[in-house]
């Protein structure tokens, strides 16, 4: 067992094309014993998006602060205290390009394979 | 894709040997989408403990208020903001008997057949 801010977990840019203001932080990744399925942190800033796109890992979210429009088969938003699932290969995006706070979500995924993970 | 307030879910007391004032929500479970990982979401009051205990199932761990005593292999506190990573079939508990805050914490499990998840 072990305890640890995420803030002391690396904070990286997210380079996809698109994305704009997005940072993320690996809290349980395969280098700190995630076996199947990893948990991510994001922070969209005021301003930023990260456009529709899809791939084969469902998404299992937490919303811990801010809201954001969310882009895909659905109409709406997601704010502090929501839980969004997205199914495999289902097209999806958060739009935070009007926001005035930080959207910041837990995002749990299957290690298929992942690359830095 | 859906969005849902973690509030909606239904909420349950943790009926378990020396467990008290907790309370769970299936977040994402098996019948509202997830695969082979499920998030719930657990509230121990002040006052309240899960005692030392161990399974097959890993857990990962984000701390969303408060902060407990951890049990285990470690002697720490676990607080807000903080990531928790217990190992499969690790001892492991939360302490929350000398707290004046709510402990809440998301966790997130493999779903080896887990009943009413």
């Amino acid at each position: 067992m072990y305890v640890v801010s995420y803030k002391e977990r690396e904070l990286k840019d997210v380079e996809m094309d698109g994305v704009q203001k997005v940072t993320v932080r690996w809290l349980i990744g395969k280098q700190t014993g995630a076996r199947t399925y990893a948990m991510r942190l994001f922070e969209i800033a005021p301003g930023g998006i990260i456009p529709l796109h899809n791939h084969e890992e469902e998404h299992e979210i937490f919303v811990l602060n801010g809201k954001a429009k969310l882009l895909g088969n659905i109409e709406g938003i997601a704010k502090k205290d929501d839980i969004v699932y997205v199914p495999s290969n289902e097209l999806h995006g958060y739009d935070n390009t009007e926001g005035k706070e930080v959207f910041k979500f837990i995002c749990v995924i299957p290690l298929i394979e992942k690359e830095n993970a």
